[in-house]
């Protein structure tokens, strides 16, 4: 099996490899091997790779260079088959080439191809080092590159060092979306605008509290992906073919976790049951869901943005975003929420990736062998939040700008004013000043004067909507009212004859 | 199995009955048997029997009494059985007992418990009717009542007749929501209103027009509900356990369809091929899908009724929804949409039964056994929508008033109408206007006429804004004045400085 | 609104309750008043109501005594009248009667209808007791009991504690599974048996060691659960309408969370961005995916044991479940996995239910209005898997027998055993034993000898297939072989012809 | 707007083009203009573009081309433009470049830039054919290409024209499979083997018949991709921007169908409700659900592939699948399912991205503007099925092999059989020969012979076990024992001691 017969090697460049299933001739140009060229035969249908998921076959090389290491340190290899190993490695990963590393990502096999793609490439080149010429003369890509793994515990661990740094890249992304959001947030601190709940006017906020909601929603985010991170520091690694560390040498799994988080400069520890860690893939859909959560979270704010920036004429337009590419190839003008929009797509697809990844990570028995479109999913999700986060942050949000005249006038004809009403005096009466502000198109405090339960002065104290969204200074003055109002001094007169007719 | 022994009865109101795993005392007073209460203390999970799916158990009777006079005309039942077994069904549904049937609807086993529990009942009536008291002397709930039937053939069978009957309602449901909103698409026809596509002012419709996209998408749904519904008249009924018809005398299949027909009233067929029956429920996903379009078609719907309401004051507020429960515990005189919200958490619902019923779908060999969480999840999705589109229909949509006014100004003030430019004169010029408008806070109209590329008389036809609507006459206005652009004789002279300084 | 009118109560035992919609006659035998009328007649579509969700009801309740309390320190409340408040709540939790909190759990209007509910029971009973009949003379439904608060932040903060105790109450289920599964892992802690990837036979492990990794998989279930109960401990609570805190007194924020937190004896605490808390629904998405991810393992594990248990002769055979329901009512004697099969489609409906969270969870603008349906997925999911996991851990995980014999067999005869000679030898002369063998029929161990590559009595030490499972130990007999192997001493000579011809 | 400034050309190989946000310098390498430059700036998210779905570009110039005729016929296009445009639409599909074609598909604006894109290219080689040079001075993307034309109408019309063309390759696939699986089915017309209910041993079938379930599955696939492919046929064409035709001369709509349905020779006619055909894309959800129908169907069929392989030694092992990849990198001679298990990922992602569909179909008002990543997902949903199919088909299906005598032997062996003693007799005595040959090992034929129930010679006949799958045929004998046993007259002796102890 995967052998290379010296005598066989044609003059057209091709030598012969074998496996299991027979031999085949392989353009000598091509480091991969036979169980690569079977796979590209077999599984070809995305046209995406596993070279495209990015830091995956990196994850792997580091995996082998971690294990030729430990198997040296553990009486397994020969150090001059240990060091060609780690050398072919480097030498893989400073000329990386794409195109050696072309299984489908939707490859069946729980991972197979793509660990055997790894180690007929390294095989390979070890043996054109220390033989001037590929085959596995030398290093087996089974026996050797392969020593004291499976696909079972490598293709796992490698899927986690990937998306690991994937993860590192998307906090920075989201910590750069929470501090844009935090600058629009002061600069809007004194933007008062209408709240809205049910689509329906309801009190008064600033808009840079409307954006404090969104600006925090991204820091639970950014909680939730350092959980997710730490997922992915535990390695089945060692585990071998089913958990039970058959194939390994003793000392092999300490070592190999130091070798590799030495080389990865990541904290990697082994799982805590090696058996739980192959068979079940439900931390894939943890932290699925975390990046499905981030996602809608970006895709709400992005909704609403719509909504605020609704008209220009006849819609809420509260604000005006950047005017970043053309409406409408029929209607002059028009310019659409472009960006905000392409992110809501992102969340669509991360949503229907999640979807993938919750029914992959149904396997059953002793291994869940669906790893690849999980991996897959998962990264096609982060790099997709990745690089429209930035996006969205640069052509949209830096670049909202408030229409404040229009935010403070809705305010200040939300019956929802009423509310204030109720606060002094009570529900009931504030419920009569909203029929009345309703039916005759008043203000509520142009009601609340009409109807004699305040005088001019006294609504205009109460009304000064801006207070409404500072309520820790507006309390005092509600306290105030509600003294006088239980006194029967307000409206103008001491008489009192405050609304009872209404 | 299952046999009473005749000297075991108790004074205390009890009969011993006997299955497969052993003997069990039954309270008397129940016409279930000995599997029924195993399945209770199996499966009781979520407090939802079988008797509550609307039509299952009374499907799951009618069988059982064609199955017995097709078994009679096949020659395998006596007459005084098939009878007997007849009677005990009529009698079981004239005096329908819920409790009798209360297998839990969470059941394992591919509908066994379900399929048992009715043929415990019917035996027992059978024998009671008989002999005067319960028990399987005469009447045996498998040799007899279940003759020539697997619950693998008869429960599919009564799901789908209980699905046709429910769809049927449906259907009527839905030809409901069709007619009331044909009614308000006349009502409606003439109120010029502004389209909006994403959420940006586009151009002039009319509020009818926008309902009978509403009208039309709903049109469709029943299409596809009768197709539906024609999938549930194909039925496994003869495949017995595996698709062989293994167990049924010659000449059963053909009679029971016949006699299920006339018991039901429906055109009933025996599935093309009964492997594919058994192994198969990808027309459940089938049914769920059409479900869940209709009730996207809804909520989506819904979500325009809630944006066009919006306000009153601060939204669009081009409708007005009836008012059906106040809106706010605090804030006074707000109103919410509150039945399209209602109806949007059943679109909700629906949404999730459906991943239920995919997921389930996916059975594995000979049988999918997950029938039970597949009709559970479409009977539900269709009750909820057999409820909850009267309420919206009544509640809601029969009572929306439109705010003309609002609806003419919005329209009137849309810097879309540019496009009448551009059809007159060209997409650039048409873009200057708008701008023009834009930076000056013009309509299009007013912006034209000041670029002295309109005379007033001539924008004052250009622009009828309701004519925006009627394309069909309106497109001889464009034509007029595209040939007066062309000759230059526009803009209340002829000497044609027709814009081009902007 | 919301007053009943003192001279207007008819002898008919009906009282007229007034709203902001107008007035309507109640049966004064009800203590809910005309909102909750209007709700029955708006929404009454599932026919499950807001009192079918566990402690949900008791929450607002609960949160009802404390805002008393609270706004009684506050100055915002007479003692008399914050007494009366505390004392109905008390009365409606002592006699709970679940048709006085009727509004169907599909309401709209983001709970309102729920709010005012147990707004107008409490305060027609503090009415009640304060003046000898219903009504709102002493105690309004909105100026009072419901003071200080919005639905906004009553509704999601009753969810949290309602689902808090549910998740609580799972939790000690979950605790009993690991504890049934540990027993289990030590019972069969020496079945060896063979696992299997891709279904494929794989290398031997022991029954225990399968089972301790379904174990640990509930362990880290336990540990995300305990996260989402953290998650309920943080209200959203003196938030009131959009998280302005408007309408609350100085001070009621603090004392609101003391009082509730000494009534419900749980550590509760405001959220921290109280704009954000009601925007975002997501803290819901991320508790439902906990339960997803606990019901998917559970599921794995079931269908496993359907795997496992598959047969009882032409299958894996491996494991017999109890017997706990006759499999077929055509087939005599079959028995099926019943119970795992319930609970499987209980991880069917968790999924369906978590896609409808999902959806909820997108909102919009300053409130998320789904928490309704939220409110009943979540706590669907959670009693769901309360009820089903006692019935696995009782009618099936606590009766596993396994076939130990079968067991041991498969393990001696798969050729994935190979391994070992690979371990040795090298993986090309692997390939080769297993290849033999599979040609003839043979297990690995008697191809290794007829290939001789072994003696019989090395055979005999090197594939004592028990200790393939028990790598620690095994691994010093493979490093001896491999030792011999290099000298050439293997194979019951010291030629060492090893092989070198297949 | 989009116009060259005729002496603003620079040396450098660049051209300056304006749009209604400004001017910006294009490298006249490119046919593409200033809206493409900035979609590239906006949108470049996934790396996917317009290009890359296939016939999606096309689509959109075959409709550029039949609107430049239409136009032409309804007075609104000079004939030399009109032919510059049909000629500038052949010269790109004759040369096509994608690189031309660059907008990111997940582009936000509804289609905006991806229409554009199409119209700036036409327009740059229109212009260059009359003129010499790009440019618009001749020909202008908007008020030329796009002449009647809005992206809400366009990009809709060509997406339906180029899924129309993937699911008639589709069909072909699928045929193909249908005709594979018939091919087996004739095969393995005689093959019998057991079935499995719930895992559990259930009555004998052939796998011909087992396979028929498959094919039968398929074919009813494929008539459900007849009615997908008809949805294709009806386009919004004509509706302009939001369906009320404006902007299109008397004579457009018509005219521009009948070009269309000539270039592209299909038979294409406009949807019934514009309104409905912009407003909803319901369409869309109805082809995904039938793509996912279709693979869950796949999908389930590889399961079962897998399971019926399982083994070699240890599993079910009643077929072999081709070796295609070796199947572990440290098991040495282990085979997977690998064709099968890529093909399930396969419906994974078809499963996600059918939750995608769903999600985007829900738009807003006036039109769905989420249509490109419902294109991007159903089209990708397309293309992997396209491709997997025909490699699950030559890859494994038509190498099946049959283990015939394992099939037998567990069909022989199954206790399910006793179905044939509960013909006969009745069900309890069926269970009695159930459990006494459960208890001692025995199959059910000898089971029966040893209690007496049939002689030697009645078993033989009554039970070979072929005749089981073969009902018709076996009903005869059915009922010959049937009577026998009414008679007394089985067991070798007609003193008829039958079981009656057991």
């Amino acid at each position: 099996m995967n052998q290379t017969t010296p005598g066989s090697e044609s003059n057209t460049g091709e030598r012969i490899e074998t496996d299991a299933l027979g031999s085949r001739p392989i353009d000598d140009a091509h480091y991969y091997g036979i169980q690569t060229v079977r796979a590209l035969e077999n599984f070809s249908v995305s046209g995406k790779t596993i070279a495209d998921i990015p830091g995956f076959v990196e994850g792997i090389i580091h995996i082998k260079q971690a294990a030729a290491l430990a198997n040296l340190a553990a009486g397994g290899l020969p150090g001059e088959i240990a060091e060609a190993i780690v050398a072919a490695g480097e030498h893989c990963l400073e000329n990386f080439e794409p195109s050696q590393f072309s299984v489908d990502i939707y490859h069946g096999g729980g991972g197979t191809a793509a660990n055997m793609n790894v180690n007929e490439v390294i095989a390979n080149r070890a043996n054109e080092v220390l033989s001037g010429r590929k085959g596995y003369d030398h290093v087996h890509p089974n026996t050797d590159v392969n020593m004291a793994q499976s696909t079972n515990d490598v293709i796992p661990s490698a899927m986690k060092i990937a998306v690991y740094r994937l993860l590192s890249q998307l906090e920075h992304t989201v910590s750069g979306l929470v501090d844009a959001l935090a600058a629009k947030e002061v600069e809007f601190a004194s933007v008062i605008k209408l709240s809205r709940t049910c689509f329906q006017d309801a009190l008064p906020i600033t808009l840079g509290q409307q954006i404090s909601g969104y600006r925090h929603s991204f820091q639970r985010a950014l909680r939730d992906l350092e959980i997710a991170k730490a997922k992915c520091l535990h390695l089945p690694l060692g585990a071998t073919a089913v958990g039970t560390e058959f194939g390994a040498l003793p000392g092999y799994k300490a070592a190999v976790h130091v070798e590799l988080s030495r080389i990865t400069q990541l904290a990697l520890e082994p799982e805590e049951n090696f058996f739980d860690a192959l068979q079940n893939a439900d931390q894939w859909m943890s932290i699925s869901g975390t990046l499905k959560s981030l996602a809608l979270s970006m895709a709400k704010m992005c909704n609403d943005l719509r909504l605020m920036s609704s008209g220009p004429r006849a819609g809420f337009a509260e604000i005006t975003l950047p005017a970043v590419q053309p409406g409408s190839s029929i209607m002059p003008g028009k310019i659409n929420p472009a960006v905000p929009e392409m992110a809501i797509q992102v969340y669509f697809r991360v949503l229907g990736n999640d979807a993938t990844v919750t029914r992959a990570c149904e396997g059953e028995l002793d291994l869940n062998v669906w790893e690849s479109i999980i991996l897959n999913a998962v990264t096609e999700s982060i790099v997709l939040l990745n690089r429209a986060i930035p996006l969205l942050i640069s052509k949209c949000i830096a670049g909202i700008a408030a229409n404040e005249a229009t935010c403070r006038a809705a305010a200040e004809g939300s019956l929802a004013l009423s509310t204030a009403i109720a606060a002094v005096f009570d529900y009931p009466k504030a419920g009569s000043v909203a029929r009345f502000a309703a039916e005759r198109g008043l203000s509520i405090k142009d009601a609340a004067v009409q109807m004699a339960l305040l005088s001019q002065e006294e609504a205009e104290e109460l009304f000064e909507v801006s207070l409404f969204a500072d309520t820790l200074r507006y309390q005092k003055v509600i306290q105030k009212y509600r003294l006088l109002a239980q006194q029967g001094e307000l409206g103008g007169s001491s008489d009192g004859i405050t609304g009872s007719t209404w």
